[in-house]
């Protein structure tokens, strides 16, 4: 692999999660130049000084060849189990907003992007930390999204989010896969199922996931904490075979946030909002197959927009000043 | 603990599940002289030396003293898994038709009671094992419910089963206290909450199981997959302490299950039909009050009823014929 060229950096852009990490040495106009991976997730961390490690043993040497380059993370790293604990921002803010709360640097220069804080009268609060960041790295690469738009982002807990003007005005987590993870690994419904094919775990098309979401759109069935049960009884009475029923699992859930999610998408008063779908390219996928099934269509498709949205929010934030005439 | 009257005994009846078997010594007209409880439910044992092995420690005296005694056994024991699979019966059935198709006895002389299927046309199908004894016996007890009732047994895998005219009519799984369990183990949600207190684990009536059921039942909430997330950031955020967090994940799920089974019972025709619980009375104590809150009133609440459920099958089959006089 061919070393980046160091000398054109202006930013390392960390997007810090609970299970894994991914440093991103970005160009002054916003390039990644480089991007690498790590397991030390937030999650997996105790202690200053083991992020401190984590840091240092995936951009020891680039911060070593830049001292001065700024440090930008968003993610769990800014949680209370995290490097340091940054204070939720309060939602419906706008994305410009989040570049001025930035939290300081530490003592290693890191600054952190404040998660975001959703708790309106008579509702649960909902939050996020990470995906905020990603949503400005959307409209800073689309930005006829910025003025409406109904962000979703599929994963561990899913998050659906509308935008308006520029200002993300409600979000909504679903547990949809670590749902979809427990049941298999630790419920009964995992007994029946077959051991996943390495990489084609869950295929978006099959007519099991299709069968799952179809369940999930039938109005006279007794609920999820039923219909999961059907995971079980379905291969229990050879009527579907044991690698399908993890196909039909994962259709089932995904079914059930996207019917609760366009119904949410209406009461947030989104409606027309495009819906837009970022994160892993394959997940993506199948969720875009699931809206096709409401009738619904996803577009654009977005991969992960964490670094765009770092060096967005280092940009506004004016941290590149000093470095973009490097490039 | 004094023995019981072994010369009295009519029947060895046997309910045995997944995790556990309880065995009872049962007079001629029903009544239960002496209970045993053992963990070798059917998921822990592999292989018929297991089950004969695990029968023999439970009730090996008391089949020594009447070695002519009949062994009726319910439950997970007669399927795929257990001692010796026994072909479910469907649904609808009438309960006396149970008594016909018990599984002939093994080399042990034991008798299985057939689970039942229940498949309706364009349905997922539903399968249960050992509580159609049960509703067997509640009937027994209680001849009114059979004319009508709708029967609700909680548990990890909560059954309602709708009764007409001494018939099983219908019935649907909800997996209620499986999600309960995995969650809180093994899912993000576990991690604030504080260790239950032995024995008070969850509480029916606290305001925190009330907040998950009024949460349930609100239909502007973007559904279930959306709010369990909700039982995190409660705590998260300070809006809840750590144990009420678990109260409120079963108000949450009973609530769901309630909402889900009320609909259920009225597209099955029984809305009317009056509302049984049956099964571990303090759970039961707990569905009552989250019955209360939909203002639906639960009567009446019956402890197991398998004894009387397999005293009442045996009779029918004749089984009791050569020991009644006995008593």
């Amino acid at each position: 692999m061919r070393e980046p060229d160091l000398s054109s950096a202006a930013l390392i852009g960390i997007d810090w999660g609970s299970s894994s990490l991914r440093a991103f040495l970005i160009g002054g106009k916003g390039l990644v130049l480089a991007t690498r991976t790590s397991t030390s997730g937030a999650s997996t961390l105790k202690g200053e000084a083991a992020f401190e490690a984590a840091l240092q043993e995936v951009a020891g040497d680039w911060t070593a060849a830049r001292p001065a380059l700024p440090i930008l993370a968003c993610g769990m790293v800014g949680s209370q189990h995290g490097w340091r604990e940054v204070p939720y921002a309060d939602c419906p803010i706008h994305v410009s907003e989040l570049a001025l709360r930035l939290a300081p640097p530490n003592g290693h220069g890191i600054r952190i992007v404040p998660g975001l804080l959703y708790a309106p009268q008579d509702m649960a609060p909902d939050v996020m930390r990470g995906e905020e960041t990603q949503i400005a790295g959307a409209l800073q690469a689309n930005p006829a999204l910025a003025e409406h738009a109904c962000i979703v982002m599929p994963g561990t807990h899913s998050k659906w989010a509308g935008v308006q003007r520029g200002r993300i005005v409600a979000f909504a987590t679903h547990m949809t896969g670590e749902l979809y993870a427990v049941l298999r690994t630790h419920s009964v419904l995992g007994r029946l199922m077959a051991a996943p094919k390495e990489g084609s775990d869950v295929q978006a098309g099959s007519p099991a996931f299709r069968a799952g979401i179809d369940a999930a759109r039938n109005r006279n069935a007794p609920g999820l904490t039923h219909q999961l049960f059907t995971a079980r009884t379905l291969p229990l009475t050879g009527r579907m075979g044991g690698e399908e029923s993890c196909d039909y699992l994962s259709g089932l859930l995904i079914g059930h946030e996207i019917e609760a999610g366009l119904a949410w998408r209406d009461s947030a008063g989104l409606t027309d909002a495009p819906l837009v779908l970022i994160g892993e390219p394959e997940l993506c996928r199948r969720y875009r197959f699931a809206l096709d099934c409401f009738g619904k269509r996803a577009d654009p498709l977005l991969p992960n927009t964490a670094p765009a949205g770092l060096w967005s929010l280092a940009h506004k934030a004016g941290l590149l000043a000093g470095t973009e005439s490097a490039t």
